[in-house]
This record gives structure tokens, C-alpha cells and sequence, in this order.
């Protein structure tokens, strides 16, 4: 096959998705089991494809937390392919009415949900993102143009390889998916606002960053997650010493681990010294305000600390003097991502839940939740930060958009303003006359 | 008072979002009638500042129409103010909880509307935009830097003084809302991306792109307004000739009327005549392709014509071969607007509702019917054409978001993965713990 431009390619998909969000939720769910036959059928050559990229990341160098990243387990494969099956199972994201109108006699509207269009999604080493990402894509109906990590090359084209070869024996057109090749291919996507209607960009904060800064499509997704998590005075000290390890150690790498403790005044003297001995023994690196260092023995955290996304084994900590102070440092120096109050007083935890400008904010849990599959959808798209169209973790529904459908019987706004019928603005049944 | 920069503007109008997110509604829409009492105190002034503005753009020989939106009469003063009381009695955007899960026992989960933050409007001559666009930011809880037409000026200034004055007898932090002066404070806001959340350009098809290709800030709004009328075979004439009579000429100057008609070659030689006869006596000029010329007289129209806003008493008109063709038609020249389809055939009205990529897709009623206030939203914040956050007429809901509200007794996501309890995902009741 000829090499494509990304411009064809971003047509191609348009096409592509026209021609999906036709399609029923049994045709789109039969092409997601599909891939998934194909990716066992091909579960040799793409494993084998993955030990070479594995192979080549090794001689050049690069840290073993990319390489693990990189590399694809027979387990780990087997759990991509289980993904594609309960994704399947999912309710269809597609076609649901969230407002049923009669405007006037024999005038209906509908807001009905479909597929936004296509979407450019660009990801780092992690291969199994190539095959969740285009699967929500398919599942919601959408195109979408991939750029996978160069080094993880071999095992993309692989995969991308047995995805194609899955809905094609579908009749699917086979343009609803394309690879990207090149940094040159994902600023000429960049470029494309008249094609492509969403960015999801998966990586690094400085990544992101520039993908924001360098496009005029729209963009869905997170740069920094600096989660906070804030021990209120009163608050029960069991569970304070819970959330924040919980929040802090559970996982360091992620982006809904805490990386900073605010800690009420009323309060330091007695949680600190409990939570420094809990947290040393698991290895974690504390930096504190001076406040702090008053009371526990560690290192000094400067005005760096507090806008720092360690996603590491550090935790940087700040005595506060009561709940606002704490609410003023979270919408300073937060991210919007998740911050979580420990309290036992209900005016402190309702003033925190109304006025941190958070996607989450927890009342005596863990940071950790923030998670679409936690949160019952299922399937996760990512998680935004972004107060713009999707909030926090996104399910399929962030891949959707809607159209407004009327329904009339030769009816004019001449009419209406002539006074010959009138607006009724009733309620009416979420079914389509055409369904 | 001394002049603020742009940046304290927003500084001030974020810290009164935080205020106004914690607000009842009850002080909301008391606020929104003491802006109604203090537009009245201050009528003459303003009408004062109005005919000076008036004055000084008919010196400059602005066009009629600018002159016509910038005059502000009595009546149009009266509906502006009475806008406020009808605002106040909408329900509250705020607050509503669309999802609610318990994740696990004594884990509770609320998705809960909430402002979105800051918002930027740029807006053109008519200075009752300016109250309008307050007043539903005030509503939903948002702070808003405004920046008026120059042709407007002293209105403006004498508006935005009487509605300042409205909430400061109630204590709102008069922040909330800002009046910039100048393009510079424009370009300025235009960078402020950690303050500002969205910008909403109401004005012509270069600003609003303009404003896209130079904000990294969200955008939400329209360009172009290219509507088209579809008229199938078979289809009730009668139909068709009233929906392509409304849609082009019940008020030439809107973005929701259509520009272009696209009619089945195998109804074009009946219905045609018939059109062309109604509009030459309205004073429409056509412009037709090479098939509609061959059977009404009518000037040539070229690609050009079908990218064009006329905004004016012309329609183009093309032949096509069948409803795919029309289908092809609009998604490549559209602008995604509203769209109808006149048909009396079942499979044809579903595959245009289906395919046309389009906010809004009618069947046998007038392109006009595309507005706020009509859908039954009370009031409308604009017509946006993006297909990310709201698309077609935005009511309230497009100047809210959401977040994420978790109440637990100390969960952690260790325990869970220790097995020490299991995830129930249950629906639950829509009410916060802590309301």
C-alpha cells in the first residue's frame, strides 16, 4: 500500500466515521470481539515484534521504567485482548437522548448523543494504549490517527496490523484507523482543525503542555496531576494517617498519588511525628515548610516543591492555619486534578467540596480513586483537567458529542411569530420518530 | 479607582467565582433583579450615553445595520431589563448531580454541575449583549471580563457602572465582572490561560477565527452560519416551498438562516419554478449551478458561493442527484450549523439525521427554529458550531462544568486491592451527604 499523508489519512477517518455513527452498537461491539481474535491469531508476531523493540531500548539505554512500559507479557497480552471483550459489553454510548422536547404541536426536538468526529490521540511507550485507545474510538464510533513512541515502533505497526485485519473482515472501512509514522506527521495533525475535531495527547507534563500550546484543535487531557490531601482539625487520626500513606504510597508513579500533605496547625504536633515514622519506614522522602521542620526532622521544601509533580517516593508538607488557608494553596499551586480533605467537621469538608476548583475532591478517601474504572464507567479514556466538555476520569461518553434533531410537519418561525400555533415546550418521550 | 491590568481583572473575577460557587441560588437571582432596579434607576444615563454613541457613529458613517444594533430605544431598554427578572426565575444550573454511585460500602460518589470559572466575551456593537451576557455568567456562578464594541463605548461604560452598583448592594465581590478598554487588553486575555477558562467571541467570521488561531483558552462559539435546505424526491411540495421561504428569507442578518438550497434532480423541474416565483417577489437573488440555469433563469453560482454567509436576500441553489449527494454536499461546505431535509421518505429523513455532520438536523421544518430560546432553554449564551463541551444553542448548562464529589469513612485503594472490602457500583440517590 502507498504511503498515505496524514491529511489523507485524517479524511480517510472522516469518511470513516460518517460511516460509523450509521452503524449499529452489534456491528461496532462483533468488530471489537473481531480484534480480538486477530490480536490472538497474531499474539506471535507482535510478541516477537516487542522483544526486538525491547531489545533495541536495552542497547540504547533507555531506564528500566520505560522498558518495563514497553515491554508486552503474554499476561499482560491476554488482559489487552480480555479489554476488547468487556469493552463490548459496555451499553452503547451512542444514539441515548438526554433532552426530549415538544416545541409546539407536531414539533420535536431531540439532543442525541454521537460521535465527535475524529480524534488524534498521541501516547508514549505503552503499546496496549494503541489497542484500548482505538478500540474506545471504534466502540463510540469514532476515527482516530495514532503516534505511538518511536521506540516502541515494531510492536505498534504489529498490533495497528492485527486491529486492521480484525474489522476488515467486518467490511468496516479500513480508514477508521491510521498510524502515524513520524514527529512531522503529528505537527501536520496539529495543523489539520478542519479535519480533526479532538487531541487526546497520553505523556509527559512538558508533552502536553506543548501539544496545548501548539494547536488549535481542542485538547482533552492532563499535564501535571499535584494531588493534595489536607488533615483538617477535628479529624479522626486513624484515618488520616490511612488516606495520606494510601495517597502518597499506594503508587508513586501515577498521576492521583499525593504529592504534597497540608496539615492543620491545631493538629501538626500530634500527626506529624505518627505519620513520619509510617512514611520512613516505607522509604519516603519528606520536605517540609519550616513549621513542619519545627516539629519533624526533614529536609526544607521551597516555593518548587509545592508546583512539583514528584511521582516518586517524596512528599512535601505544609502547616496550615485552618481549611481556607488550605483551600487558597490548592488553587494556587494544584493542578485541578484530585485533592482529598480529611475532617471530622461538616462546615470545613462542605467549604472545601464547594471551593477547591478541583475535577475531585474526597472527604476521607484516598486520592487513588480517581479512576474511570473505579468510578463505574467501565472504560477510561484518560483523565482531564480541563473544566471544557470532560472533567476528570472520562469514559466513553467523553468521545461523544451530540447533534440537536428536530422533527416538524412544514413548520416556520414566520408562522410562530404570526401567532398561527404556539410554542408548547413539553416533555416528551426520549424516542425518535425514526428509531 | 485606579485602572486594573487585565491580569488583576481576571485575579479579581477568579477569586469571585470562588465566592459565587459557594452562593444560593435565592442570592444569585436576588442580584439579578437588583441589576434589573439598577438599570432602571440608571435609564436615563444610559440612553444618554447611547444617543452620544449614536451620534458619533452615524459622524463616522458606520453602516445602518451597526447603527440600528448600537441604539439602544426605550423598548429594547425595557425587554433588556425585564430579561433580568425572566433569568432569575430559571431553576438553577447549579448544584444538579447527574450521576451518583456508591463505589463501595460507605463510599459515595457525585458528579455535581458547578461553575466553569472565568469566562472572556468579546462581543460587537449591541449593548444589550453586554447585560445579557452578565447577567447568565452571574446566574451560573462565573466570573467574566468583558470587552464591548469602540462604537459602544460610553454605553457600555454607563451599563456596566448601573449593574456593578445592582450587586454591590448585595455584597457580591465586585470582581465578578470586569470591563476591559482596549484591543490590547483583548490580546492580553487572550494569554492568561491558568486564569481564564473560556473565551466566548460573539461577533464576524474573521474575529471569532481569529480569536480560535490565537487563544490557547477554549474557545466556544461560531463562525459561519452556512445553512442548507435539502429538498428530497418525493417530498409535499407545499413543505418545501414554506421551509425554504422561512429558512432564507424570515430574517436575512442570522446565522441560522440557510444560504443554500440543494433540491432532488428529479423534483428540480417542478418545485423550482414554483420557489423562484415566491422569492423574486420577496427580492431574493438567486444564484444557481449549471442544471438549476438550465431550467430557471438565474445568476451563476460558483464554489464560492457555497463556502458564503450571504447574511443577505440571496440564496444559491444546486441540483444533486440524491440524498447522498446532498449529504456529501453540506459536510463539505457546511459550517455544521443547522441543516434541513424536506422528504416524505422514511429511509432518506434517517440516513440525512444519521450522516449530516451538523449541531442541528431537521426534517420538514425551518433552519430557523436553531436558537436558545426557542428549544426551551430560557435563555441562550450562543450557538456554538465545535463539537467539544456544547454544540448547537447553549443554554446555562455550557457555562457550567462539573466535578467529582467522593465522601468515604477512610478508604483506602490498598485495602481495596488487599481484598479488605469489594466494589458495589450501585446507583444511589442524587443527594450529597452533606447538603
Amino acid at each position: 500500500m502507498e504511503k498515505q499523508t496524514t491529511k489523507q489519512m485524517a479524511r480517510h477517518a472522516r469518511d470513516a466515521f460518517l460511516t460509523l455513527s450509521d452503524t449499529s452498537a452489534e456491528i461496532r461491539d462483533r468488530a471489537l470481539l473481531a480484534i480480538g481474535d486477530s490480536l490472538i491469531r497474531h499474539q506471535d508476531e507482535v510478541l516477537l515484534a516487542n522483544e526486538r523493540d525491547v531489545e533495541q531500548a536495552k542497547a540504547e539505554d533507555l531506564s528500566s521504567p520505560l522498558v518495563s512500559r514497553l515491554k508486552l507479557t503474554p499476561d499482560k497480552y491476554k488482559r489487552m485482548v480480555d479489554g476488547l471483550s468487556a469493552l463490548a459489553s459496555l451499553p452503547d454510548p451512542l444514539g441515548h437522548i438526554a433532552y426530549a422536547k415538544e416545541l409546539a404541536d407536531g414539533l420535536q426536538l431531540y439532543r442525541c448523543s454521537c460521535p465527535i468526529g475524529v480524534i488524534g490521540v498521541i501516547f508514549e511507550s505503552r503499546p496496549d494504549a494503541l489497542v484500548q485507545i482505538s478500540s474506545l474510538c471504534l466502540k463510540s464510533g469514532n476515527g482516530v490517527l495514532l503516534k505511538g513512541g518511536r521506540e516502541a515502533l515494531r510492536t505498534n505497526e504489529a498490533l495497528f496490523k492485527a486491529i486492521l485485519e480484525g474489522t476488515d473482515r467486518l467490511h468496516l472501512p479500513s480508514g477508521w484507523c491510521s498510524l502515524l509514522q513520524s514527529r512531522e506527521d503529528v505537527s501536520e495533525m496539529l495543523k489539520l482543525d478542519q479535519l480533526i475535531d479532538l487531541i487526546i495527547p497520553r505523556g509527559s507534563n512538558e508533552f502536553v503542555r506543548f501539544i496545548i500550546q501548539n494547536s488549535s484543535i481542542p485538547v482533552l487531557g492532563h499535564a501535571d496531576g499535584i494531588c493534595h490531601v489536607y488533615v483538617d482539625d477535628p479529624c479522626d487520626m486513624a484515618t488520616a494517617l490511612a488516606v495520606t500513606i494510601d495517597s502518597k504510597t499506594q503508587n508513586y508513579s501515577v498521576c492521583n498519588a499525593a504529592e504534597t500533605l497540608l496539615i492543620h496547625e491545631g493538629i501538626a504536633k500530634t500527626f506529624l511525628p505518627l505519620l513520619e515514622s509510617a512514611l520512613r519506614e516505607k522509604g519516603v522522602a519528606l520536605r517540609g515548610d519550616d513549621r513542619t521542620r519545627s516539629i519533624i526532622d526533614c529536609a526544607m521544601a521551597t516555593d518548587v516543591d509545592w508546583t512539583t509533580e514528584y511521582l516518586d517516593a517524596i512528599l512535601s508538607i505544609k502547616v496550615v492555619k485552618d481549611v481556607d488557608e488550605a483551600i487558597d494553596h490548592i488553587n494556587q499551586y494544584g493542578s485541578g486534578h484530585t485533592d482529598a480533605i480529611v475532617s471530622e467537621h461538616n462546615a470545613h469538608v462542605r467549604r472545601f467540596m464547594a471551593l477547591v476548583d478541583s475535577a475531585g475532591v474526597y472527604h476521607n478517601c484516598s486520592t487513588r480513586f480517581a479512576d474511570g474504572f473505579l468510578y463505574g464507567f467501565g472504560a477510561e479514556v484518560g483523565i482531564a483537567t480541563g473544566k471544557i466538555h470532560a472533567r476528570g476520569p472520562m469514559g466513553l461518553e467523553g468521545l461523544c458529542t451530540y447533534k440537536y434533531k428536530l422533527y416538524g410537519k412544514g413548520h416556520t418561525v414566520g408562522d410562530l411569530q404570526a401567532g398561527k400555533y404556539s410554542l408548547t415546550h413539553r416533555d416528551i418521550e426520549p424516542k425518535l420518530p425514526d428509531a
